[in-house]
């Protein structure tokens, strides 16, 4: 394997471009996450930092209706001082500097030399952290040190502050001292021992506790040494402090290991499970820590890694993609789901969208089904608050929320998308029915699935409204895919409804036939009478669906042919148009454009009910009107291009994917990696690339690759196997890795029945 | 005359109802406006009080963007005490009171007789005050005071406070000390004498200057006495005390001369002007000054008033619109318009609206041209911002704005009214040529109007697009008058935009041909083209207009049909939809309802350009659907439907409209009269109950009166000369009052040329 493509490495030590490593350096095991700030900058005012610390699931109201993803105290936080000079930029040089995100082993490494001002005393650090993927409640933080040219003395202060508060979006800078986005309580508890201590906070509204405790060891030449300890302690705020002697020549380790646990997890004293978890960790020490997390993280890549030959640039920023996609997933806990920046920043509130069903999901369906398995239920579990919304709007059944926390009251306080984007609802049922496709998990379906089938299409049934004019269902009053618009009969969302509809009535024959039983206990507790089937059937045949037959071409909606026409190359440059310019939404509405794909979207998600003669004839139409004004839109074009014969647009959509993070196309990295793009990274090269298409019953590959490629290798879960797929320019080599499923037959360039 | 249908009359001293009064009570000669607080309020926390001061065109900024209408210091506010007790109804004892609004008059009354608590001492008082409608600077306040059964003292403090600030609409309890909404900036001058003092502020931002002076004088048995006086001088604070010895059986005048000139009337020095006015005001006293008011009250009633014989309910309520209505009238200053409200409130911040063109404008236009022309003429001053905005939304020519203050920047908030309820340019139009073909003013259309009518067509060019499905122009992404929708081709919108068009290319052609100097001047000021005049005849032929031809209906818009049907009295009572719950404004959007009067308003304002039949047809479709969610709803209503020879429905929705505001309908009066209302009100009885209807060059009447009345009477300006009208049942009785214009004529229900 070659390394430098598992590598992400800053080389030069360049403060003003922290906030963007501190991204792109996050660290998360999806049970809890740290963005990537360096440890000792809580110390340096002059370098601007936007420290995170995550619990997921841990959000608290930030007014009566909405909740934010809370920032938690940085467990990593940490002040070193070399003969009392703090070790800081200003105040001496740092020398052979490097700081680097080993991909393959899931750890953070920073190396320098640092020379201190007042007396030169020089000091070689290695500063090595991980969260742990072995150990979900574990993080740790290593400290390499060697005195190069003097012997003296070096103090470590070991931060807990539960005075750090979230970011306020609304206003310029990042404030994080913001008390309105303060959501640590004034009730919390600060324990102090020798060896470290913790700090238990809890969270203002939502009364979550959240336990952080820190156990710190010395060693020298590898022997356990006893530093002069002292702690400090604060309202919300603790600070263990270890200082000793230090001799030239000598190597000195200094561990710190952090044990969280929160209520979410149960336990009543949260104290004495991190007091033990973290004696436990004591016990297995640093190398062996480290090492199972290696291992773990050896593990995911096995199932997840996309290995392409031919082109290192992309192979890193693919990888790199995938790194924080693995990073979001947590298989262990169905109330939380991947935040839009997954847990590396607070933006939208940590909230999921339908980013996860159409961007997100994929990805863990064919790497690890069992994550994939935590986000459907995640929605399962969410369907009370679905209900709730439904009635709130006069509307039946289940109408999931547009942004999503927990337990899933709707966090969107615009109407223009948390009323009406209503596609919202059948994305989720896509979500559902392509994992289903993809494992066959029938007990899911029985238990979980059908339940959800049935309460979205109560809720289609009462949205949809009857015309007398075109006598169909019409659905009015919508915001598709395409944001620029408020409007009647979008087809994306038509076609999704009619979907939904579909898949309930042939979910719910299949159960009734053959799972009598379960059908029975779904009947019941969902009040489900025979003629509802019936008349979604009905309806279903009868929806509006916005077809231009003589150009056998698929209208986004009922508005865009009449709509103004403009060159969008017009709107770009000058910025006339952006998302920005609240006052001028009007403008977007009544102009013929795009903001993302729509039509080509919906054609990608239900791929063999359309031709290809319409696919291309919707391409020709849509895609010189789309402005791609989302990071959800570029994975679409690709995709398409590709299957349309197009390589080089197809290669270029996809450059805009890969490189949007990792190269920071938008400018806008600082505030967190884009989840649902990194996914679309993903399907560019799976879907687009080696063109994967999963059908009823198959799963299929036709390669179309850039010229440069040689190949494109990665594993695909189906159906209780997994596989390895080797695509070669047009050729495809299929075989299995693991199986269960001894019924499914690789024939050609298909996985089928 | 009937004096009971003159006054307004509050009989019982009742706190609890002071903020209705305080509305219906307000004061204003169009230049300068008071609430009708009573004068010892302030010095009553116990009352809840919304103290208003008002200077005509006196905005300042909010925010960086939008002007609110400043609440000045209360000249009326005033103390009193007797014997060292004040005059509180807590204090002592109030006995024989009155309040009443002599709307003859213009002037406002209080009697009461004030036991005091601790001696028992009686005193009669009798309080007058009005702002005068001779001398648009002058405000005067009269107590007449009689000890009934003591000697004693008694003293009167009277205050100058730039303390008030506005109210917060956007909180309950509308406060009126809010620091956010204080206006008056900290440079201020007072100045004080032995009779009195002033006060000079100055707003924030728009840096105006207000001087109020206040000039008080003494008499006992009509002497001039001098009082002890002492002032009081703090931070934008003036109290100018003055006590006297009085004697039972002595009858006692205390008079408050109040004279206000702000910077918008131009001269340097506003103290001297306003004491040199207090002066010789002084000079006339109090009785001349009151007839002279009086007078010029009688003079506006000769002109504006409607008998109604036979119901004295109705009389009082159409009287009171009336009355209301003359006091928004400013002739003499078109850089003032008519807020929402008038000048009784800070609602809609003083803002005006299309309410002026549509429902405020016609009174003034037949009672007051003067009036009316300077109405239209702040339409012409406001041309530069409404260009403005047309350019910043990217279009050409002059789009006016939704919210109107000075000079005419747009002033809502909202992009659903403030860029897409564009209707507002035709509105305004459409009010320049009522305005002409009334008065025929051909020097104000040649100097003011046509430029407006090219500009205003310049908007429309560029607003409009062409649909190749429909081979017409079409209106997307428009609010009509029917504000629950955001809809396409609203026929109200694409009706006024080719009126409009085809206006401005009939006048230009008669200014042509008739005005060849003053029309070159305008070509050249305007850079008007010939081909323009073209295209827009061209263009308004090809507006496409949503008529049903099987059912000769006019469809409201492009969404209307095929909306979701609902009861609307299932709607009304649970509240579920209502303007204040913002979240479900996409049920507005989808259901099928119309706010307020739409087609059938299109139908009032264009009569002649309909049918019978067709308008027999809107109204059997729309009137089922409206929920008359403004109070700009019922008029049009009412109109309609006496022409369809409904008077009961037509009665009905007069009811709502006559006494909206008197008999608090609405329960928001305290927030101010509905300015669009009271000349609805009007309209209801001109327009509906006696018919009147103006062609292009002709004025009719045709009556069809409620079963209870006799008759109508009043007297309305065409052309140069004034009619007076008198409706009996179907009869018409129509001659001539005063004439400058010998070439109409009257004939039978018509005058004609």
């Amino acid at each position: 394997m070659n390394d430098r493509a598992w590598l992400i490495e800053e080389d030069l030590y360049s403060p003003e471009k922290e906030l963007y490593w501190e991204t792109v350096f996050a660290l998360s095991n999806g049970y809890m996450a740290s963005r990537g700030a360096i440890e000792e900058n809580h110390f340096r005012p002059e370098v601007k930092s936007y420290f995170g610390t995550y619990a997921a699931g841990v959000f608290d109201k930030y007014n009566k209706e909405y909740q934010a993803i809370v920032n938690l105290p940085d467990f990593f936080n940490t002040d070193v001082r070399v003969n009392g000079e703090p070790v800081r930029m200003k105040r001496g040089q740092i020398e052979n500097y490097s700081r680097s995100l080993d991909m393959r082993g899931g750890f953070l490494r920073r190396k320098f030399d640092f020379v201190s001002a007042g007396k030169g005393h020089k000091t070689r650090f290695e500063v090595t952290r991980f969260i742990s993927k072995a150990d979900p409640h574990l993080a740790v933080l290593h400290y390499a040190v060697e005195p190069l040219n003097y012997d003296g003395e070096i103090r470590f202060d070991n931060v807990l502050d539960g005075n750090i508060t979230n970011i306020d979006f609304h206003v310029s800078g990042y404030q994080l001292r913001d008390e309105k986005y303060h959501f640590i309580d004034d009730d919390h508890e600060v324990r102090e021992n020798k060896d470290g201590g913790g700090l238990l906070v809890r969270t203002k509204v939502t009364k979550h506790r959240v336990c952080e405790v820190i156990r710190c060891e010395l060693r020298e030449d590898g022997a356990l040494k006893e530093p002069k300890t002292s702690n400090t302690v604060k309202k919300r705020f603790l600070s263990h402090g270890a200082s000793f002697p230090v001799r030239r020549g000598k190597r000195y380790s200094y561990l710190k290991l952090v044990s969280v646990r929160t209520s979410r997890d149960g336990g009543a004293d949260l104290f004495l499970a991190c007091n033990s978890h973290s004696a436990k960790a004591s016990q297995k020490g640093y190398e062996r820590l480290l090492s199972e997390h290696k291992a773990a993280w050896e593990d995911a890549w096995k199932s997840a890694d996309i290995v392409i030959e031919g082109d290192e640039r992309d192979q890193r920023n693919v990888r790199f993609n995938i790194f924080h996609l693995i990073q979001m997933g947590n298989k262990n806990d169905p109330r939380v789901n991947v935040g839009s920046r997954g847990l590396t920043s607070e933006m939208h509130y940590g909230n999921c969208f339908w980013d996860t069903e159409l961007f997100i999901m994929p990805f863990f369906i064919y790497s690890d089904p069992a994550a994939a398995r935590a986000l459907v239920q995640y929605r399962y579990l969410t369907l009370p608050a679905a209900r709730e919304k439904a009635k709130k709007l006069l509307f039946k059944g289940a109408l999931y929320p547009w942004m999503s926390s927990w337990p899933g009251h709707e966090q969107a306080d615009y109407w223009e998308y948390a009323n009406i984007a209503v596609h919202i609802v059948s994305d989720v049922i896509y979500g559902l029915m392509n994992y289903y496709r993809a494992t066959g998990d029938d007990k899911f379906m029985l238990e979980c699935g059908l339940e959800m089938l049935v309460e979205t299409s109560r809720f289609w049934e009462s949205r949809l409204t009857w015309s007398e004019t075109r006598k169909k269902y019409v659905m009015n009053v919508v915001k598709g895919p395409n944001e620029y618009a408020i409007t009647n009969n979008n087809t994306y969302t038509n076609w999704g409804c009619r979907s939904n509809l579909t898949e309930a009535v042939r979910m719910l024959a299949w159960a009734k036939k053959r799972h009598p039983k379960e059908y029975k206990a779904l009947a019941k507790k969902s009040g489900l009478k025979d003629k509802e089937p019936a008349s979604w059937t009905k309806i279903a045949k009868a929806i509006f669906i916005n077809y231009d037959k003589s150009r056998d071409l698929y209208i986004e909606d009922d508005h865009i042919l009449e709509k103004e026409p403009v060159d969008i190359k017009e709107l770009k440059p000058g910025k006339v148009i952006t998302t920005e310019l609240g006052f001028t939404w009007d403008t977007f509405l009544r102009l013929k454009i795009v903001k993302q794909a729509d039509v080509l979207l919906l054609m990608t998600l239900y791929r063999p009910e359309f031709t290809e003669r319409q696919l291309r004839n919707a391409w020709k139409f849509y895609e010189p009107l789309t402005l791609h004004d989302s990071s959800l839109s570029y994975n679409t074009h690709c995709i398409v291009a590709n299957e349309l014969g197009d390589v080089k647009k197809s290669d270029g959509y996809f450059q805009q994917t890969a490189r949007l993070d990792l190269e920071d196309v938008m400018e806008n990295v600082f505030l967190g990696i884009h989840a649902a793009n990194a996914g679309g990274a993903w399907q560019c090269v799976v879907n687009g690339f080696c063109g994967m298409r999963m059908a009823e019953n198959h799963l299929e590959f036709s390669p179309n690759l850039p010229a440069r490629y040689k190949s494109v290798r990665f594993r695909v879960a189906y159906r209780k196997n997994q596989y390895e797929v080797l695509c070669e320019k047009k050729k495809v080599s299929i075989h299995l890795v693991r199986g269960e499923n001894p019924s499914l037959k690789i024939k050609g360039n298909r996985i089928e029945t």
